[in-house]
Formats: C-alpha cells, structure tokens, sequence
C-alpha cells in the first residue's frame, strides 16, 4: 500500500475544480473553471520553481530552463480541460504527472542541458468551438489564426473574445511556434481504452495515433403538429438523423479496419416538444481510424449515404467538415528510449496504437514525439467513473521521468 | 378586404406575449409570458362585462350568467399556452373566438337562458409537465389530484409549486366539475391538417376525436471516449434510440389505419459533446389514431421491438406510460347543430376527424361535445408560419355564435 503522494493530492484538488460535483469533472474551455484550473496550475508551477507563461490562445509554458536555453527544448504536457461529466484523469494525468516529472528531477540535482518545458494545452477538448486540440493545432500551425478567429461557441462567443476575457492577450499569430522550439515532445496519458488493463500490463508506448475526422450536419425538415400531419407528409429531420447515425455505425463496422470507430455523440433536436414534429437536428459525428484509406472510404459511404436519406425524406443538409486530420507516426527512436526507460524500471510493456486523438497528433508535425499510456479501469474515460490507480500513474511518471532526464542531456 | 376587427387586433396583441421574438409564440404553462397572457385575457373579460374567475388549476372561467343559472351552462374555450416556436392560432383562435362571440350575442342584446361559459384551459400543451390537457383532464376527473400532485417539470418544481406562484390558491380536488355543470361544448379551433384547405371548405364539423397515446423512455446505455472504445464493445444509447425512432415511424405506417401517426418529437442525449458515446437518452413518443384497435395493435409492436433492440444493444429501458386515453365521440345532434348552422350562414362545410386532441376529448367525458374546425395554411401548426385568414376565422366565430345562441335559450 502506498501512502498518497503530493500528485494524487493535486489530481483531487484539481478535480474539485469543476461545474458539475464529484465524482464527475466538467471544466469546459474558458469557463469559471477552466481559468480556476488554469490559475491553480500557475501557482503549482511557480512555488516548485519554474517559470511559467501563456501564449495568446492559453497554451500554459511551464519552463525549467537548462544549461543551454538555445537550443531546442525537450517537452511534456497534455490537457486539463473535461468535456461535461468527465473524470478527473483524461489530460490530468500527464499535465500534474509532468509537473511532478520535472519536480522529481529538480529534487534529485538533474541539470538539465537542454530546457524542459510542459505545456497545458487549450482547449484539447471539442467542447465549446467544436474542434479538438486547439491549442496545438494552433502551435503546429494546421489551424490558421484567421480559421480560428472564425470560431464561435454555442453562444456565439467567439475565441478571441472568449481568449481576452480570460486574461489571453496578444495575436493568435503569435502562437505557432518554430520547429526549432522542441527535440522532442512525450505525453503522458491513460489509455482510454481496456487493452493495457485487461493484458495486466503497466505501460504502453504509443506508435501511432488514429487519425481523427469529424464533421457536423445541419438537417432542416419540415414541422408540425404530431397529431395532425399524415406519416406520407411529413419530413421529420430527426428520423434521417436516426438513419445517418445507423448509417455511421455500419460504416465503421464494415469498414475492413478493426479500428474504425463512429460516434454520433451531440444530437440536437428541434423545436424539442412531444406533439412537434422535428424540424431540425444539429448532430455531430466522430470517425476515426489509425488507417487513413479505410477511413476515409467509410467517410465516403456515409457522405453518398447521407444524400439519399437526405433525398427521399426531403431534408436539407448543410455538411460543415470540422477537421480531418492524418494520423501521426511517432518518432522510433523515442518510441525505442520509452520502451528501454519502462523496461529498466522493471515494468511490463508493449508498443501500441492510440485510437483517441491527442495533442501529440499535432506536436508530431513539429518534432519527434510519443505518448506513454498507463491502464485505467475497463478503458473507462470521458466518464465520472474514469480510473487509474495511484500506482500506475507512479509507474508512467517514472517512465516519463527518465525519458525526459535522458532527452535533456542529449 | 375585411377591416381589421377586433378579433385579429387581439389575436395579434395576445402574440406579442411571447418568449421568443415574432412570429414565433412561446407560451409555456406558468412561465411569465402564460402569467401575462392569463392577465390580458382576465382584463379583456372583465372589459366586455363578464364575470370571470381561476380554478385552483388555473383553468379560467369566464362566465356570462343566464336568466336560469342553476341549469347546466353552455361551453366553449380552448387554451393560450403555445409550445417553443410556435404560431399565434392554435388554441387562441377558440378563447379570443369564444370571447368575440358572447361579446357580439350580447351587443346584439341576446338573452341566454342558460349561462354561457368561456373556458381558457390550463396546460393543454404537455411542454411543461409531458402531459397535455391537464386542466381539461382535472376538471373531467380523468386525471387524479393526487396524480397532478406527483408531476414535476424538467427542473424538478411542482404543479403546485408553480400553480401557486402564479396566483391559482386552493386544492386541487376542487377543480373537478359535476356532469351537471355544462349541457354542451363546443370549441373553435384551426384545423391543424390540410384538408379543408385542400378541399376549400370553410369549416369542418368534428365528429371524432383520435385516441392519443404517449409514452417516455429513458435509455441508459454505457458511455465513454469516441476515439477508444471498439464498436463491438459499445452500449450506445442514441443508436437505441434512432432504430426505435424508426420503428415507431415504421409501426405507424404499416397500422393499417390510414390515420395513425407515430412521432419521436422530443429527444435528448447526454453526455452531449461530439466525441463522448452517448450513455443516457431521453425520447417522448407520441402516437394516435382514431382507431384505438390499430394503435393499440401498433403500440404492442413498438413494445416489442423497443425490448428486442434494447436487449440486443444492452440498454436499460425505463418505459413511463404518459397517457393512453380512448377516441372521443361527439355527440351526433350537437355535430347535427354546427352542420346546420354553417349551412345556414351559407358556408361549405364537411364532417370530419380530429386527428390532433384536444381538451374537448376530456369534455366529451362530461357532456355532450363537438368542435368546428377552420382551415389553415398548408395545415401547419406548432410552428411560426402557422396561419389561419381573418376571413376564415370570423367565419368560424359565427358558426360557434349560433351555436351558442341556440344552445343557451333550449
């Protein structure tokens, strides 16, 4: 049994920082609790030492600068953003299991040559503008500063307001970094998935990431009075919602990839009434593959299927693509330095794909990069009953702890 | 050209109580707009000389005391509630129109034998509670105070929470009526279908009314990251949700009644956000015909198939019976009565079916009971561009005077 350490202290006191009360976390970007989150970090941060700044879209820089502050840096980090009624490790794990890395190393006299840098990314988390891994999309450059300006939330709050009320100044074009800033980047994270847990593994070292596409449908019908308009009449905006969500599931399972996953995950139905007819649906859709091609001709039926529901049932569409990104390859040789640090501390591993999409996805534009996942229970996530254990969170910080003392000798 | 009378004066003034911005009408049961429409109407009343009270469910009363006002009163009325987004027509076209029409009875110096009752229903929109028709049902007696008592809005307040709020004192059991109490009803309403438009008939004479039914289901299936979780090992409850959805619209269409309709009108998913697996549904089903047979039959299909795809999907289904009440037959010498009074005034008219309800399926439990239905444009209804002509609706005022004329000297 081990006692609790400093980092399960601050996973639950960050956790406590949320809309929605325990055991779920829901910190959506820019709210009341992300910048309460965000402020927490900050001073966490500094009273271990390092120095701490955020970029123009929020993207935390937590620096412990080396011997040779020229050259480029080795980094860490994840997300502490939560989607609604979310758990508190997803992003955590790696933002406060970096912190906790890089305090380590301080703690035992590493001198780091090269500079370490963790950085919490903004908005990893689709939830208010729609599109995951802002803030590295933003720092890779995939994203423009002008596509970003067109953001709007729910509300129609757009970024920059959103960014500027939180304290964010500065130009959006100021964000993208160089491809000289980092050597390398590893991100520590859960798996997300039951593969490491049911194998009773401890580690598993990410060789590639699925390759994330998702898109948003507008559907407008026709409405009416339930009880009044005759079944041949109508054209009922959510009964080709239901079509095209079946449809997105065939597609996924017949796609030949065992990869393939499709998600209708946010259904909006209107004017929402029992005796209404639906008018209109906003729903979004998730597909993902670590196989570029088989996902993208599963996109394709789904596009082809998609008009003729539409077609025959009279509804019009309106198809925005949110992002579709190609998959990442992760760096070997980081990939081979994770696998050998998790071996000599006597840990069980095995290489691996990540099928959640990460900020990885996008660092590994700009330099060598890998993920380092710890087990969680049943691949739970997104969820308030999302889990690792105190020890195998220890177990992937200590492996991230060398690969980072390592990395910052080089 | 007709000059704008009084009626469409206050039908327009009465629209302008609204929370969403013309020529939208949102009125929901005991929301501020319903409270200010509840006001302006009780002052209208009172202006044109009736005597005007609330029962304990806010159903008001607007009376005009007969020469013998111990003999059962003759009645008339429909409600002013309007679900989100919807027309200015249904349900006022009946209260403004009753209330046009005792006024031009007593302009012209009638002198009814038998009170004369103007009743504005509470709630016969199920938007606030899922349950429609909840003063008519009360004053029938088909619904039980203490059944009333157990109702809750999506936030959780009370009908007597909120009844009281907003003035409506006093029990519950006091607001069913004897079947002494009225010798007839007969409520104006729009058509809310296309076929006295199509067939350009001014006014339709209601001779049955459809059987309704509605049913919630709760759907709980097992949520978690979009990108992580294989699609064999899902439990995704929207999907639940979508293949019921089309096997409601199925079930309708193949009832064999040409009558039947089946609607998914209200459906929310949670967690909601595009890349979490839907764990948690909420759908409302409402379906009617007025064969009660073959929607019973249809019903017990739903039932079957909703066991079978939740089995397979691993779903948890809780199904909750909102309402199943029987069709409503009117009284064949009242339709006899409407008919010949259109006819006489020289209008075209038709009998016809209700398939949308109405509070006077509950007063057809308590007295003998019709309804004069007027077109509308495209039969639309519960939607902004809901519209019924000056024309046709003053039309549809003298068929209900004369009949109350008639009703209240016999």
């Amino acid at each position: 049994m081990t006692a609790i350490s400093r980092l399960d202290r601050e996973i639950d006191e960050l956790a406590a920082i949320s809309a929605h009360p325990a055991p779920a976390v829901t910190r959506v970007l820019f709210s009341a609790e992300d910048i309460a989150a965000r402020q927490w970090l900050m001073a966490k941060a500094k009273e271990a030492g390092f120095f701490v700044r955020s970029d123009p879209a929020g993207n935390l820089l937590i620096r412990w600068e080396g011997d040779e502050p020229c050259l480029p840096a080795v980094a860490t980090g994840s997300h502490t953003d939560a989607i609604p009624n979310a758990g508190k490790y997803d992003g955590v794990v790696g933002v406060l299991g970096g912190l906790e890395a890089m305090r380590q190393l301080k703690e035992a006299g590493h001198e780091p040559k090269r500079s370490i840098e963790l950085i919490m990314f903004t908005s990893e988390e689709p939830t208010r503008f729609g599109i995951g891994c802002l803030g590295s999309r933003l720092m890779a450059g995939t994203t423009s500063p002008d596509d970003a300006r067109t953001l709007r939330d729910p509300d129609g709050r757009s970024l920059d307001e959103l960014r500027e009320a939180a304290g964010c100044r500065g130009d959006l074009g100021a964000v993208k970094v160089s491809s000289l800033s980092y050597s390398a980047f590893v991100e520590l994270h859960i798996e997300q998935g039951p593969l490491l847990e049911a194998a009773q593994l401890d580690i598993g070292i990410v060789e590639k990431i699925a390759a994330p596409s998702a898109f948003r449908l507008l559907l407008k019908g026709s409405g009416g009075h339930a009880g009044a308009v005759l079944m041949k009449d109508r054209r009922d905006a959510f009964l080709a919602a239901a079509e095209i969500a079946l449809l997105v599931e065939r597609a996924a399972l017949e796609s030949g990839s065992p990869d393939t996953v499709g998600t209708c995950g946010l259904v909006e139905v209107k004017p929402g009434a029992i005796n209404s007819i639906p008018c209109d649906v906003k729903m979004e859709v998730d597909f993902r593959d670590t196989n570029r091609e088989a996902r993208d001709k599963a996109l394709g039926k789904i596009g082809d299927g998609t008009r003729e529901i539409c077609g025959r049932r009279g509804i019009e569409i309106d198809w925005q693509v949110i992002n579709q990104d190609p998959p990442a390859i992760c760096e070997p040789t980081l990939v081979a330095l994770a696998e050998s640090k998790a071996k000599a501390a006597g840990f069980s591993c095995q290489r691996m794909i990540s099928r959640a999409y990460h900020d990885s996805l996008f660092m590994a534009r700009i330099c060598p990069t890998t993920m380092i996942f710890i087990p969680c229970y049943k691949g739970y996530s997104h969820r308030p009953d999302e889990y690792s254990s105190p020890e195998a969170i220890a177990k992937g910080v200590a492996v991230l702890k060398e690969c980072l003392k390592e990395l910052s000798v080089k």
